[in-house]
């Protein structure tokens, strides 16, 4: 609805995406004062109804499974794509997870009475329609789906071409579910067209999209920023630091990187440079060394801890292009600094503005780290792992945002909310 | 310093922007936890110095007045162009307001212990780098640039070319207060270059800029959100409504009515569209019309309204083209509509999501309509003139957005922040 003078970037037309577009927007105006137990009422049915109608569900995910294989796509790929009973299971509990949280619509805050007597202050609100656009795990299609409305957005979703069985199965229990509880049709609508151009007409459709949510590679991203006239959250590329400072607690350490490494190798949050104080090179690489072979990690190391790690089965002289990349495998780089300073400027220049931590007892180090580090979120002797909407207590997360504006790290439901400033006067007029 | 891997979008070149733009973001990394006091005593001289050197801004400004009146412009546009005596003195008034409004930045929020032991807060921090691109008036010169020092962030800007002289003049004066108070140089940069293509090369600079503010007419806020690659608040285009109500007080109503309109009708808040419920027309519509004769306010009215104002002395019946219309001018369009409804349908349609307003006395109605309009503002009995920083308490605003993300409505200190996740541990790992 908003910047209406600005329509005639995407003219309607009568294709999928305006269709979709204008039932969206129609939905989101009811959706955006819609109250929190018809938004439960509707969750609660969907989470039934995935185990009552898993049989259909695990059917259609048969087809893209075996088109995935016919297509040659690799294990990694396969598995993400598999619904089973298990993931089914785990599905409606993620449902009903976000039918007990608090609902963000309607909270007032800052409301205030000004000198002159005037009432003022802000109403959260829903952003109005948002556009996601992933690619294969096919559970994305019901967390969107949950949160939007929780939020009180409508959503129209872009899924990947290796889930489209699975996506339309899903899509269509939920938009079932939800239409016979009373939400608005038009609420969730899932693309049909796999069309590439598809992409670009959702990104500059600013008559349909309040907020468009790319989740998926560097490319994605890029290709989102390139061309969205729609405001665009993006995310998701981390190159992620532990500096190890000369005070940190070796004992503490090793297990605290070893996760950070190894928990979820192709997670975002996960660690792809170990920062090494000198000083401490000697005590902590050694028995670094010893925990992180039994992982299986892969070692790319420079001149100055190659030699402490003489003997690692797994250990390759780091290349400069080592540094500042995204592993999302069990690779990890190290390099050994000569001090604070040094380590600071090398998450400067490398850093994506992710997770980054500091492992130390020193309490000017940890302030100072807190300080000038600048990134979505900042470790004190705590895995990078952490970084994340249910691990920081928001519940769930439709995305972890490493851009500045509106909002950063993982965006749960308060995330996908806007303002509106409400005035309440007695005929006030501005002098 | 965000999003590194999508610097190869603009290349650094060796242009005044490439130069300007590393200058900033360098300042910027120090700027960002610059202690209060510092920047307090920076802006302080800046108050000072604006009064002492005022015999050279005001002969700057003179080359710029007889360039505007060698060009032809308007008187309007020449008024907002001159410096003198007084807009100095209230100048240097507004720079020492900006110092007595609180730090937004430092300020922890959320801060609190999860289950696990694990503390996790957000800390409020600067932006980074502000691009701002603005057209004729010069005191946005002094505003932007103390604004930005106060939230902590660099800026890059890049005035109008009537304004030319009184910008440079006022630039220098503001670089040298800053940088002989201990703020780092290229804090605040004003682009030389008056060729359009630098407009297109710093939306399109994500290595410089963390965000652009573009402040001017509809045509700048188009191009920006067609070309920008990095984010952009828009706003500035007001189609602004009044909902006169079966209901409304008389009495309070044409005051009000009369002060949205004539109070500042170049401002984006200003009315534009005066709806008034058919029940109400003989009561209102009269008086009105008595009271907005003597303002000189140029009616465009429908078929209805037009049978009650007969004898209005600048009375048109209203054209299709002129609802939707922002006037910017004593010009006002009125619609009679049915019922409340009918009103609620006509903002939907016709708003730009800016100002919004009814007047009533009826409860339900100031609710529902507070609940289901959606605008940066909604104001139940009160002049839609007061959407703006300082009347709202913000102390300054920097812009009044109408777009969605990030902020909306008026864009003061607190807005030009971001936060980051601070996270402390005792070695905790994720399970």
């Amino acid at each position: 609805m908003m910047e209406k003078t600005l329509d005639t970037i995407t003219p309607p037309a009568a294709s999928e995406l305006a269709q979709k577009g204008q039932e969206a927007r129609a939905a989101a105006r009811t959706l955006a004062f819609l109250n929190t137990e018809s938004k439960n009422r509707a969750l609660e049915a969907l989470a039934r109804a995935l185990i009552d109608q898993k049989a259909e569900i695990i059917a259609a995910n048969q087809i893209d499974l075996s088109g995935g294989h016919a297509a040659g796509l690799g294990e990694a790929l396969l598995a993400r794509l598999v619904l089973d009973d298990k993931s089914l299971t785990a599905m409606a509990a993620d449902v009903r997870t976000v039918a007990q949280l608090s609902d963000p619509v309607g909270e007032t805050i800052d409301m205030r009475i000004l000198p002159n007597g005037l009432q003022v202050g802000k109403r959260r609100i829903p952003l109005g329609v948002l556009g996601v656009i992933y690619e294969s795990r096919p559970n994305v299609t019901v967390d969107i789906a949950c949160l939007a409305l929780k939020s009180g957005n409508a959503v129209v979703m872009r899924g990947g071409k290796e889930a489209v069985h699975s996506n339309r199965a899903l899509a269509r229990i939920v938009q079932e579910c939800f239409y016979t509880n009373g939400i608005p049709p038009g609420a969730v609508a899932l693309m049909q067209d796999q069309d590439r151009a598809a992409v670009l007409e959702m990104l500059r459709a600013r008559a349909y999209f309040d907020l468009i949510i790319p989740r998926g590679g560097a490319t994605l991203h890029r290709f989102a920023i390139e061309n969205a006239t729609v405001p665009v959250v993006t995310g998701g590329i981390g190159v992620v630091h532990i500096y190890v400072d000369a005070s940190a607690n070796i004992a503490k350490a090793i297990p605290l990187i070893e996760n950070s490494k190894i928990q979820k190798p192709s997670a975002c949050n996960a660690l792809d440079t170990l920062l090494v104080h000198r000083s401490i090179v000697p005590q902590l690489l050694p028995l670094l060394g010893a925990t992180l072979k039994k992982s299986g990690v892969r070692l790319h190391v420079d001149d100055t801890a190659m030699d402490t790690l003489a003997g690692y089965p797994d250990l390759e002289p780091a290349q400069p292009a080592d540094f500042g990349h995204e592993w999302l495998s069990m690779d990890l780089s190290v390099k050994i600094v000569d001090d604070f300073d040094a380590a600071l400027d090398h998450i400067y220049s490398y850093g994506s503005g992710h997770s980054e931590a500091i492992l130390t007892e020193n309490y000017s180090n940890a302030q100072r780290f807190l300080q000038e580090v600048d990134a979505a979120a900042v470790f004190v002797n705590a895995s990078t792992r952490f970084n994340d909407g249910a691990q920081f207590g928001l519940g769930a997360e439709v995305a972890i945002s490493t851009q500045r504006l509106h909002a950063r790290g993982p965006m749960g439901l308060k995330e996908l909310t806007t303002y509106k400033w409400i005035v309440l006067g007695e005929g006030h007029v501005r002098p």
